[in-house]
């Protein structure tokens, strides 16, 4: 009972500190993330597209994967399905609604975020463009899925 | 004389694409990487003030130690002292002629960026609140330097 208890207090000290975080700060936060990780992948679209510099591809990729794997659903807030970060919001309500389809996405960008990072520590040109459009891909079938285009 | 005028290339086709970025993408791209680690750090703050979750802290830690290391100096480029990016940039001037300084506080925000990383991974609680006050030192001592106040 004290165990549950516990847990409990566990559930409710997590829910607080979410609840804490304003709604348009949580959407700034993953405008933000988005951001850094567009950076990321112009940096390695111009190594891979030109002359490649195994050190600019790695630290690119490392801050995509760090991102991918930082837990961003906690981000998407009831509530932050409208509203202002650093601008209007483009989720669409499906972000919201289909798990599933979120669940599918958010996997496949994980995976291929740190496929990149793997064959960015490696070194290969060849390798790291090939896995750059797979990468490349997964950003694109979540924001025709998830983004409101502009 | 080849090997020359190669690096030379290499050196034209690097600045080409440092110009080709304009002066508002690159304040945005850095107001974005100081929010995702704002971010960051918030949620370890969070924690080593709250329960404790080894995993939370380590997904926070390995964000801002991949930006910490990500390069983000090619960001201040000339022309970007003053501009809007997501907001109008709060830089200070001396970040762009006082190289001794921000040489320092780089140096000492990347060590304990790293150093905090290290730390997470390892799980003592104890040990993630002392690092990251001292890392927080390091934020705080950069707005100082290098940030305009609000």
């Amino acid at each position: 009972m004290k165990k549950f208890m516990l847990a409990l207090l566990g559930i409710t000290l997590a829910g607080g500190a979410a609840a804490q975080m304003k709604p348009e700060d949580a959407i700034k936060y993953r405008q933000s993330a988005y951001s850094a990780m567009s950076w990321s992948m112009g940096r390695i679209k111009t190594n891979v597209e030109g002359t490649y510099n195994k050190d600019e591809v790695i630290k690119a990729a490392n801050v995509i994967q760090s991102l991918a794997n930082s837990g961003m659903g906690a981000l998407y807030l009831p509530g932050t399905d409208k509203g202002k970060g650093w601008e209007e919001t483009r989720v669409k309500p499906e972000m919201f609604t289909n798990k599933e389809l979120v669940g599918k996405v958010a996997t496949d960008f994980n995976r291929e975020a740190n496929e990149m990072a793997k064959v960015a520590a490696a070194g290969d040109a060849a390798a790291a463009k090939a896995q750059f459009s797979k990468l490349s891909e997964t950003c694109k079938s979540c924001h025709d899925d998830f983004k409101i285009k502009k």
